[in-house]
């Protein structure tokens, strides 16, 4: 059972960035973002006001600096040096004890790649700029870094695919509890608590959620009845009732990944005009899987969907292009969009999710996951989409 | 019933921040930060590679800048007009949208205020640096903003006490659940679910969540048995065992406000050395309660706890600070921090929670929210602390 990253690919990710920056004359990266130290370290953390960093010197074994608060939660980390600071802000600041391991890394006056230049914080946090404390060459490498992790690997897919099946048994159960009558938040509350249950039993022990809260859930958002037209709503705490259109979605945190499944559902019998709206959608959704082959560019799927809006008549009624990237983030580079001219290739992972949005009457969007192969795509999430599948009665 | 910061508290804040800003000879402020939107708002929104930016040039009604994903659910917001861009990255790049939009405005050439220098991102955005594209005085004003938010108002330490309530019956739930044999995370689900639940109900339809997730919860964190020396574990999916330590954690989410109320819990009859720390970080807290008090420094609260440590001869067992502010944030600025001189004031809101973590034995931490008031400070959560209470038997 694979429930996370092995040791092993976390050295073949080290290694190729080593190559990458090695190349280009960097002597060491510096990495301060969440998302970024989980990619080398698997270290997942609670981000406060206390920086922390991934820094490695090629010429030395790969550092995390860190709060003494964390010192023993990241003793189990695979193969890191750990360094430690006492507290933020405290007597002497964070920042002055990391230039004294750059300088002790030799590190002065040398080029030095970074995510951010400095602790980007939130939480309280206030502190000085790598730069502005340390004299290098501080180079801003972040989107190398994002570029690394754009392919997937067989071990992230199948952490991937993983997830899209907890998705999928939290988003039967969802379905299967609503009904007219019943609260969004208790539908959503009770698939994901169940979901959850059923997961950690199944997945054992080696399992471990990388955060707090379900570990599987599945919800609603606040798209119910007219509502359901607002793309990114939120949770509103509202009763089901007949006649309704709802958008769903549900994901699974299999070591540190989720993938990405929504769902169009109508309570009760759909009227001609859900029905026409549903079905331009799905018509959209596999229009947009068709495009999606390694060579193109992400913009041209974009623009053939559009292309589809625009012959429908239904360009009054989009809100949003066609997909993103997803791994560690539930958003991530790059985007199935217009303005997007990456060359899509195999290992990439996009959400495809067109939607139609009809304000005061209803929103129609499906999501699924999927990855590219060699020729086209494999769809991660495996619910089904069919309107006759998807009414509750 | 109050579920929600008031549209007249909104026009408050405005107003305070025009006087602050006007006097300082700015034209305009355009804040990027989720937090500092929703401080001005009361809008919360999912943040994704899409900038959203609040701008209010003082002479013009506020504008929040979305994009068209975001129209119908900005429109119930508090006065402000709404500006949409298509989307990210599309053809052409929000910010020059924006950039745009502060012309328009007579923003160039003039003294701006901004949280950051542009859309922070994540979520594989990429983007200039406002200051790349607009010729004019952009600084950076997030700290006096943060200094605005320190203050508590009476409406917002409502929001706590009504979020400390709920997390209160969560965590009654979750220590109700806990029994030997029981896993970390069943237990934990189960009494967010229940308090959820109960919550909802009570509030009625015009409490919203202001996220996803459950709107209560009580969990473990990971922190159970010799874990619970590890301060800011993760959630781990053991099963709890007699003689284990146990800290916990619950809060609610109250209008985007939220307290945070941690214990200590032993499993079975405690041992002499259990009982001998939980004791002393009982002492070390009520200690810490009795020294926070208007017009003293934040570090010297700390600096008297950590003597407390170093008079008891456990600095080895010292991890973090006394406490950190909090309101929107978990974690905000000032801290109980030896390094934060700031001095305290009423109304401002600080967690209360010195921790003594053992490696390899266990660890012992209450966290209590305390709002200041003219003489010292009153406790918003309210669970029990005393050892006969938190034994689980």
């Amino acid at each position: 059972m694979t429930v996370r990253i092995s040791d092993q690919e976390l050295a073949r990710r080290r290694r190729k960035a080593k190559e990458i920056f090695e190349e280009q004359e960097f002597k060491a990266i510096c990495l301060f973002s969440s998302y970024q130290i989980f990619y080398f370290t698997g270290f997942s953390f609670i981000t406060t006001e206390r920086p922390i960093a991934f820094i490695w010197s090629f010429t030395h074994r790969p550092i995390l600096f860190i709060p003494l608060l964390e010192r023993e939660h990241a003793q189990e980390i695979y193969d890191v040096e750990i360094v430690t600071y006492p507290e933020y802000p405290d007597k002497r600041h964070p920042m002055e004890h990391l230039r004294d391991l750059l300088c002790d890394l030799e590190l002065e006056g040398k080029k030095l790649g970074v995510d951010s230049d400095g602790y980007s914080g939130g939480y309280g946090y206030r502190g000085p700029k790598l730069s502005e404390i340390l004299a290098a060459e501080v180079v801003i490498v972040g989107e190398t870094i994002e570029r690394m992790m754009w392919i997937k690997s067989p071990e992230e897919i199948a952490l991937l695919k993983e997830s899209a099946k907890w998705a999928n048994l939290a988003h039967s159960l969802l379905q299967e509890y609503t009904r007219p009558g019943r609260n969004e938040t208790d539908i959503s509350v009770q698939a994901s608590y169940e979901a959850s249950l059923a997961m950690i039993r199944a997945l054992g022990p080696d399992y471990r959620p990388t955060r707090t809260g379900m570990p599987v859930h599945a919800d609603f958002r606040g798209q119910i009845g007219a509502r359901s037209a607002i793309p990114h709503s939120l949770p509103t705490n509202v009763y089901i009732r007949k006649g309704d259109v709802l958008i769903t979605g549900a994901s699974a945190d299999i070591g540190g990944y989720g993938a990405e499944l929504e769902r169009t559902m109508i309570v009760g019998q759909p009227s001609d005009k859900q029905r026409r709206f549903f079905e331009l959608m799905v018509a959209a959704q596999d229009f947009a899987f068709e495009k999606i082959k390694p060579g193109r560019r992400c913009a041209e799927v974009d623009w053939a969907v559009r292309n589809f809006y625009a012959k429908e008549g239904i360009m009054n009624y989009w809100r949003h292009h066609t997909g993103h990237a997803l791994g560690i983030r539930m958003h991530e580079a790059p985007f199935l969009d217009i303005g997007d001219n990456t060359i899509i290739e195999p290992g990439m992972v996009f959400s495809v999710e067109p939607g139609i949005y009809i304000p005061g009457f209803a929103g129609f969007r499906h999501s699924d996951t999927v990855v590219v192969t060699e020729h086209g795509i494999e769809r991660l999430t495996y619910y089904p989409r069919d309107l006759a599948s998807l009414i509750i009665d």
